[in-house]
């Protein structure tokens, strides 16, 4: 171990180097332009993790932008862990808003600024050096790797499930390995065990053939958004809370323990109500605001529509109305069975004189790895030496369905071992990576696949 | 009377040919490209007043488009009515869905067909025929006229107001004869003695500085759409009525008669239900659907607008959410105690964690004219004298602001006394006027002079 640790202290400067290069590739999936770019990331990688000693480097084609795969398998019968990350960075605008351009790497007070420093090339990169100093000074890695670098997480993945679903030998694994979460905060060592997921749909409400005047008809025609308010108040209940029958149903309830780990970690909430600039943090009673967010599912409407909107006054009763709503799920909620009770609901509540259309979108689950799994342990063990202080287990609101898909497909559970920051910027101008948790990080995670070993012998 | 009626019959054809001249001028307000047209048509319309026998007859500017001032006052100390009516017509478009061209007017099957003819150039041209057939068979007027034909009622009479105060004298009468508004069906002589006002306010909900993340902040952030919806969904009775205080306080009640009089007017529910598409005619309990339409105040959301409107899905927490909210009135409400109360609603029902915009956006109140004012009684008889069947007393739901305009600036009670039919396509494509009213009406209004004469003794 501490021979590892030597060789990255010892070479941090070719490191970042090398980072610098990788960075200095514009790889921005979402922009056509950048297409031949983003394939220029994929080879650089490969071309890395082939100069460092993994096996079988692939750049493999999805149908949009490719992954990078690549092995090492030094440990037959042992614990084999998949590495998850992307190469490809969020567009750069608004570009004026950079102190130093987004792709001409710069350190600055300890921070390394450029787009995708800290999501995700920078963490990617981590885990390249990391296996570059365990193979340099042992000689082997403690468990079987592999990655699975993808080039389309930023434009959603499109094709990322169905590659996954068509290799499912090639990525078989007993854990799967993401740095691509925040710490807590910063100084505070933690891994997020669990993550909210995501069900969506659509509900139109509909009266009249068309828009009617309000002398002619008001008082005796339905009024399409005038049934929409009321339909959808019943969706919460006055005190907060979600109203619909059901939604709670298949909640998989905080421990204790949870709930004592949370509280531990301070959370302000007047912090949060100044941040948002409110004077109250309304939800669900019973349960602090960082478990409402983390741990409970919500109902949001995301948008509402109907009617005149321009500016002045149009004496109209609107004919259509609608909303967008989405949940964030929490385990073990399954996506289809909460649209359902939500369907039902609407339908049930349904003022006189309209009818409903309902799209479902879909959604995933929330996913959540038991804190007592072998690896989730390991991490905190490594987790903890590394930084020097106690690791938090913390969850996330939000979600990332390649974690769904991992679980669905390949019934994998995922450690979410992330090292940015949430002040860092990512998917905004000045996008930064504190370099203490580059360095920390590292150490963390060469011992983690130590620990990983020993725990799932 | 003889006289005069056998005056308009042997001149039909002569008139027709001259309303149609009127008809061709395309005096389209609300285009700049038609003000000189605007103006053609008013020049026409004081031409042919000064050639039947009006006096001071004026072409009046206004600011905006011209007014057109005429008067015949031949009976000193006796009660003077004056005419409004404007020549002034809505666009076209959608001009291809016309039969013949709006301007290229056409009669078929007993309607003319015209942009102007039903709205409300042929209703004008009946009351200068009427006027020109009393002075040829009588030689005199039976009461004193004033004639203010307007050029901007199609675009909300905007300069009506401030030229109405600024000629109290010249426009002083003791009743106002207004030729604009539909009769209860076809063959049904019937006079509106009543019309709804309007109050309009718009809402505006604010929770967090900006737009959040669902998967962040999503149970802890105040979301300005939920809180819209529950906000407006306090605004109404579940089981209809709106339940904001002291919205009818003001509210006069109809009497026995008057709702005896809208019951036997037969209105048909079940054919309201199937014009519009829909299965129920939702509000106010203990009242008909008409009573609703003409004699109760409504609260009407017009637009509801807030967060993610476009494709998919977008999993935001909206920061902002609005509403545009009018209510039609009925006499005797005052518009501001209308706001008023609904403010007051709404600020004790702001939810949590968010705060309120309101703009209040003005209103008019209602205008009604008791039925047994003379004037009234001079208008049913000669109805009921023309057609050959018992006038019947009707109301509109709508709202005329100048009605509102006479009774606040000059105190005067309005007679509305038209002939048009819903279904007439005013403000459509295929604008026409059955001619039966046109004959019929021009009869009533003959004998409505008269009558009134003797009325106002």
């Amino acid at each position: 171990m501490q021979q590892v640790e030597a060789y990255l202290r010892e070479r941090r400067d070719e490191h970042l180097r090398q980072l610098m290069d990788f960075l200095r590739i514009p790889s921005v999936s979402a922009l056509s332009e950048h297409r031949s770019d983003v394939r220029r990331a994929a080879e650089w990688l490969a071309a890395e993790l082939r100069r460092i000693g993994l096996n079988r480097v692939e750049v493999m084609e999805t149908g949009g932008h490719p992954v990078v795969y690549a092995e090492r398998l030094d440990n037959p019968g042992g614990p084999t862990a998949l590495i998850y990350g992307h190469y490809d960075v969020q567009p750069v605008d608004p570009i004026e808003l950079w102190t130093t351009p987004p792709f001409e790497p710069d350190i600055r007070d300890g921070k390394l600024y450029a787009r995708g420093a800290s999501d995700d090339k920078g963490q990617v990169f981590m885990h390249l050096k990391v296996i570059e100093a365990l193979l340099a000074a042992e000689g082997r890695l403690p468990v079987n790797v592999k990655l699975l670098i993808e080039g389309e997480e930023e434009v959603g993945s499109e094709n990322l499930e169905r590659f996954i679903a068509a290799h499912r030998d090639l990525l078989k694994a007993d854990v799967v390995v993401i740095s691509d979460t925040a710490l807590y905060a910063r100084g505070v060592p933690s891994l997020t065990y669990a993550l909210r997921g995501l069900a969506a749909l659509e509900v139109h409400v509909i009266g009249a053939k068309g828009d009617l005047h309000s002398g002619a008809f008001g008082g005796a025609a339905p009024n399409a958004a005038q049934a929409l308010v009321q339909l959808l108040a019943t969706l919460h209940r006055p005190e907060g809370g979600v109203a619909v029958a059901g939604f709670y149903d298949q909640v998989r309830p905080l421990t204790p323990e949870e709930r004592e780990g949370f509280a531990a970690l301070g959370f302000d909430e007047e912090k949060l109500k100044a941040d948002l600039g409110v004077d109250a943090l309304p939800g669900e009673p019973g349960y602090t605001a960082l478990e409402r967010l983390w741990a409970r599912p919500t109902l949001e409407i995301n948008g509402i529509f109907g009617g005149f909107q321009g500016e002045g006054t149009k004496t109209v009763i609107p004919a259509r109305a609608g909303a967008k709503i989405t949940c964030r799920l929490v385990p073990d909620q399954d996506p289809e069975r909460v649209l359902d009770a939500i369907e039902a609901h609407l339908k049930a509540h349904c003022p006189a004189g309209v009818r409903l259309e309902i799209r479902r979108m879909g959604g995933t689950p929330a996913a959540i790895t038991p804190i007592d799994h072998p690896a989730i342990r390991a991490a905190m063990q490594a987790l903890s030496d590394a930084y020097g202080a106690e690791a938090r287990f913390i969850r996330t609101g939000g979600s990332i369905p390649v974690v769904g898909t991992f679980g669905a497909v390949l019934g994998t559970p995922c450690v979410l071992m992330g090292f940015s920051l949430e002040e860092e910027n990512f998917h905004a101008p000045d996008e930064h990576f504190h370099l203490e948790n580059f360095d920390l990080g590292m150490r963390a995670l060469s011992r983690f696949w130590h620990y990983l070993a020993e725990g799932m012998k």
